[in-house]
């Protein structure tokens, strides 16, 4: 893994695109939650939904990893699980971009 | 601790009583994570959620126990928590509902 660094401007931009990615992903999370509790004719429902936050909470703690030693794998995953679009990580070096789409390539 | 005998009837009771608070419990819970979701500005109430969730299938796990031998405990509690009235154990023997009252008074 190829050792990054971060410019004062890069950090406001990665912080920004991380905080708008975990935003979509809260509140895709809370309309599911809605629709299963709309969506069901038993009360049972309410354990279905815990068992859907607790492996949403897991999901979410492992792919959030604020990290600059991380990042350019974070955001990769999150431009290829559709929480980011790659322009907003416009700002970036080339470097970082170049690499976070060479990892979108591979998988 | 009484060990007590169900006749068949009482049998037929006890599991309807158990199930009907058990069905109030749980429609209460779903109308408590429904007002969450309402009133919440943030999507991280979400995690509020989980932890509420959290909590009620600990409780709910301790508190509904069908072993007979445990029977009379669990509708004393029930009947203190407000989830069962104590007329929907009629049909028990006396003594259990004696049981059950003394269980009442004391704390």
């Amino acid at each position: 893994l190829i050792e990054f660094s971060w410019s004062k401007t890069e950090k406001t931009i990665a912080r920004a695109a991380f905080d708008r990615a975990l935003e979509r992903e809260l509140k895709a999370i809370r309309l599911e939650v809605q629709g299963m509790l709309s969506r069901a004719a038993s009360d049972r429902v309410v354990w279905e939904i815990l068992d859907y936050l607790r492996e949403k909470q897991r999901e979410v703690d492992e792919r959030y990893d604020f990290r600059y030693s991380q990042l350019v794998r974070v955001f990769a995953i999150l431009v290829r699980e559709g929480w980011l679009n790659e322009d907003e990580l416009a700002g970036l070096a080339p470097d970082k971009l170049e690499a976070i789409r060479k990892i979108l390539s591979i998988r």
